[in-house]
């Protein structure tokens, strides 16, 4: 199948090139998430894995925001009537949908406006990259529905984007990690005005899908697994990891182009 | 043990509400550390495990100063009569008090004044928020006294609050890391003048207790043990814990009250 | 041997008191890698473990530039050739370089003037500290030639300098980061001008070789291997590790100097 040809039923999907772009498509409320759009979210991601014609994905922001996390009354409501079978069922299957994005070979990155909160936090975190406008706010709010920081993998990654102490004031008050703070601790990689977010995250896309996308995929798998790994584990797996990337074609074609003075024209092969 | 009595002898306990405030008890000496604190302080910590009363912690500065400290003639001389055995006895309590800081289930806010040096720096390390003033002071300065950076988890933890490259100057040369440094690395997580310092924590603190503190119970749990698991393993052990919270009823009366359009009241269970 | 008598063919070397000031010597072309300065850099770190005369290293600049990399007609051309057997050689002689690095006793500041790219950017990021220039330009530009990000422990350490988001970004992309982002996110420590970049590196260096060197060779083994422990297990082997820096000379040395009111002078025994 050729994800090109997708047809979600509880998101927006196009493909520019080799480029998903996708979105949460309910803007009047601000993108919230069902069980329905986790669901189908989470068998994309692991479908991605077999989807030659996609290399990046950009998810972006849809009517100024970015996703409003998991909805009160189509997803807490019915939690609250659930026995541990039924709880553990949800929880595992959001955290599959972080999981499957970890998993993806497509380098993911997050286009967020307006409001990010919740499992639309989540999303943007797991993502490699993300781009913030100024009117962004981050929030992981679970706090404030009674709930736990731990959610989809916040307590394990967050930390590693910005940090110990950062991380544990945004878990423990649920507060609004405002655009500039987002900036300087490092979660967004950098800022830019609205009107441009989408297209500066696809330029993005678009310039790693014309680089060596098969090395693309073996940096995601050792950025995700080599934090639990000793250094010298995580060294000779690097050295494993790169021995198979230069039998890639793409790094002939870049020592060819080096020597031709051209630029190289990668094929992901 | 209601810890609302409790009456330590070698440090200041207060509670408010159900907020512990405790600080260190010789300013004019700006607060070291001796035998008889350091174990009194890890049995504190670890009896907080069984306070029903106490749903977060404060540890103040006290007449301008944090803690300067394990003292010299009180602690560092009487080392030096010591075998291995007793060497280690001690290196093994002072561990302890910061295991029993990260194993007690409330939050524990440092409120970080002037000297914040040594074993005060670790308490502060190991506390999960910093508040710190524009006069604080905070170096790990182990070497000046001829030692290692590796004391009381200081290896472990301040590279993952700071990253390792400013944590590996810190500890190699015993610095004073500036206030303003430690707000921008994200060691204090805000700066607040000396005046509002304490106010400033307690009102987090309350803050925190007026949230659902079974969940943040988990957040901490969490938080301290996801660095040293896989990714995938993060997130199944969250979906775990979050399910276990969602048997709570704070997650019941969040929802409630949003129901209502009012303000969820929050019990901690 | 004495490695004040060492004599490397391929970089430049001297010792300056207990330190050693080593850079790569073919500055007109920014001082790329062979095959031959990366096997003898691995060699002598491997060597500085036994050498009792040497207690801190300083990789300088040379012409204004770092390190170029790996040489472009000098290993990448001849890579092409290899079977996997032969390339498996190169990524491990490359790994064990960074490695040794790692596990020298001696703790390794890089003075980072120019050009710092490709392996040259993963010698400075496994050094322990990092002096930059406003002219540095660090880039990890493995993806430029087709190769993947995971290069002698990128994905391992620059995560842990800089936090996941900007090292994603940078290993992804190839990009530069500016000696301006590098200060603000962690990974030089500080800048200092062209002129004085290597006498500030030699001065840091002569600071710490003026410390206790025993204890500084713990602190750098324990910030290497702590980040695959549990933060219990951390706690215990510090509790180990400080227990022996104890019963050195020089923790009795800073004792009695203090009680004195002078300053101590450490032997690094």
């Amino acid at each position: 199948m050729k994800m090109a040809d997708y047809k979600p039923r509880h998101f927006n999907w196009r493909v520019e090139g080799t480029v998903a772009v996708m979105s949460l498509d309910r803007p009047e409320r601000k993108n919230p998430m069902t069980f329905e759009s986790y669901a189908e979210m989470r068998d994309t991601f692991r479908q991605l894995s077999y989807a030659d014609d996609i290399k990046a994905v950009v998810i972006a922001s849809n009517g100024g925001n970015f996703c409003s996390g998991g909805d009160v009354h189509d997803i807490i409501g019915p939690l609250l009537d659930k026995d541990m079978k039924g709880l553990l069922e949800f929880t595992r299957m959001t955290g599959d949908l972080v999981k499957a994005m970890n998993a993806a070979p497509q380098p993911i990155i997050s286009a967020v406006d307006g409001v990010c909160v919740g499992a639309g936090a989540m999303i943007a975190l797991f993502s490699d990259m993300r781009i913030g406008t100024p009117a962004a706010k981050t929030a992981f709010l679970f706090t404030r529905v009674g709930l736990a920081g731990c959610d989809m993998g916040a307590c394990a990654m967050l930390p590693r984007v910005i940090g110990q102490g950062r991380a544990a004031e945004l878990l423990y008050t649920g507060r609004v990690m405002s655009a500039d703070e987002a900036e300087r601790w490092g979660f967004f990689n950098r800022l830019t005005d609205g009107a441009q977010l989408e297209a500066e995250a696809l330029k993005l896309a678009q310039q790693l899908v014309a680089g060596p996308t098969f090395a693309h995929m073996m940096t995601k798998t050792m950025l995700a697994q080599e934090w639990s790994m000793s250094l010298p584990m995580a060294i000779e797996s690097e050295a494993q990891a790169q021995a198979i990337c230069m039998q890639t074609r793409d790094f002939r074609r870049a020592y060819d182009a080096f020597v031709a003075k051209g630029k190289p024209v990668f094929a992901g092969d």
